[in-house]
């Protein structure tokens, strides 16, 4: 029976604030290439691993959570696409592409098999991008645009972290959709690719404005009809400020208020009653049911060529740790993946 | 033609934080006892006004908000009940009651007659109660318990300022929809109100907690979910971290933020990711074409027993500075209101 060693990278303690390269270290292990007979598992190679900001969640000991938090020295979990070695299970066999929660080490023996997605592998689609495009991110985006924001053809639409992984779709199905779209991100490179490779209207680097609200009124003098909102912190605070009658917040994620403890909360949110604001977090796992359409939708879109997409590969599963940090202080610019191997 | 003596609340300064007595003084002028020919105006004789937390906007020196500042010098604006002494308007007659916008004074010439409503004087509705149960504060709670709310039956229910004179409506209501309701209020008899005699299944004193978290955990160990905010501040940060998945928060006013400036802002916001939280502010006034199902539902309570109303009635025209400024501090016990003449 063929045993590999099995390079892993492990969490090496809980954090509290943001994740550093630190806190987590590389492992090595043996794992035997195949499926235990009776266990119904999938025993498969990692080829694409993802670095999502909800991952800093389970990075905490924090157990009431809608995940769990990681286990310590074991190799952390996340989404990724992979390759079958071996398959316990009638529904996958060996060659098999799949994307679904796997472990960040080279091998991986899946028992729950039910959360994991066969992936027809497709020329004009990088394998890949089933971690961003087509994958949790691209769904969220999909899901958070058209089931929580209610758009309208015509409408002004903001988005923050705006060429990151969720971001970028935003920007673009707002487009798609006929609406003024208007994306902050935190360096010129990133506004770059916003207005010339993403589409959207207009794009500026917050960390150049001294004044948000300021900023905001610039870019929209008439208000904002709709802000998907992926940091929180002081860019709400703003936005808040400059929301239309009747706006909508879909708020995706927090990263400011989640690792640095901001001692000033959110100071404006008195707004959302003169305003009628309806502001509201979602999680994409409560609509799976649409999984289906949204990746016909985006697919077909991507192939004509309506849609692009911006990753930042890293190559190596060594440079994970590094890679995964580097998330919360912008350092990747687009869809952050580690390529562990091509196939 | 009658000329008469009329006393007036005039607004002495716009404000900047919480309203003061002083900022209010009394005026007096005369007036015609005559709607002016070819006006369709109204001369009414106020008998009962209305004080309510939304007027604090308009003595502020800011013209950005849904409704204008009042006047300087001129009589405050709000609701009232008023008789028609005279009437140049084919839709009213002497002797008819009127609820709607009038001045803080004795007598007032109304141009605005489409904001008017009738009312069908009914021995067993107090004339009053069209500022409250069956007024703007009532239709609030009405359209936020069941446009905004989404309630169903058997869900846990939290209303903040529980006994005034939104909250009061609104955990009966939640209570005939079969939900069980906790209120918070400013004291040990707000607090016995609400127990005793609007039947919230419990209540605490909010000022009695030095742990509002630890509070809500105590009344609520399964979590809520419907918080109906009146108040924002430190109780709508506690409640969010109290909230169940998919809660929906219903934004009514925001007391605390709008009158002292918190350097503390909103904190736990963040949770509405996780939570799936919805937040969502209203006006009343977007929603006035249910007000005839309202009236009907609630009148229809009223008279059967199983809707109750408590009003805090000042008698004369100079008390409404003092009684008006309470409301900031939460003197008043239920609806305030000022009893300018009975007839």
């Amino acid at each position: 029976m063929a045993t590999a060693e099995n390079k892993q990278v492990v969490l090496q303690r809980y954090i509290e604030e943001a994740p550093r390269e630190t806190d987590m270290a590389m492992g090595r292990g043996k794992i035997e290439l195949k499926a235990p007979k009776g266990s119904a598992a999938l025993l498969v190679k990692n080829l694409y691993l993802s670095c999502d900001p909800y991952m800093r969640g389970r990075m905490r000991d924090f157990h009431g959570s809608y995940i769990p938090p990681f286990v310590l020295s074991q190799p952390i979990e996340g989404f990724g696409v992979a390759k079958v070695v071996d398959s316990d299970n009638p529904d996958f066999k060996a060659g098999d592409f799949i994307s679904g929660l796997t472990g960040w080490e080279e091998y991986s023996l899946i028992r729950s098999t039910w959360q994991l997605r066969k992936i027809q592998p497709d020329d004009s689609v990088p394998l890949s991008y089933h971690l961003g495009l087509l994958g949790m991110p691209g769904f969220t985006a999909y899901i958070g645009f058209y089931e929580i924001c209610s758009p309208k053809k015509g409408e002004y639409v903001f988005v923050s972290a705006a060429s990151g992984a969720v971001g970028q779709l935003v920007g673009q199905l707002a487009k798609l959709h006929g609406c003024y779209v208007v994306g902050s991100a935190g360096s010129s490179q990133k506004v770059d690719l916003l207005k010339n490779k993403l589409g959207f209207d207009e794009a500026f680097n917050y960390k150049e404005e001294t004044d948000l609200d300021a900023a905001l009124k610039r870019y929209f003098p008439e208000g904002i009809d709709i802000y998907f909102d992926n940091v929180g912190g002081a860019i709400l605070d703003a936005a808040l400020l400059n929301m239309r009658i009747h706006g909508r917040i879909a708020v995706c994620g927090m990263v400011s208020l989640h690792s640095i403890s901001d001692p000033k909360g959110i100071q404006n949110l008195y707004c959302v009653v003169p305003k009628r604001i309806r502001m509201q977090g979602f999680l994409q796992s409560d609509y799976l049911d649409k999984f289906p359409q949204f990746l016909e939708h985006v697919t077909e879109n991507f192939k004509q060529g309506k849609i692009v997409y911006i990753e930042d590969m890293n190559e190596g599963l060594e440079t994970a740790p590094a890679a995964f940090a580097g998330l919360f202080s912008g350092k990747n610019v687009g869809k952050q993946v580690i390529c562990v191997a091509r196939d």
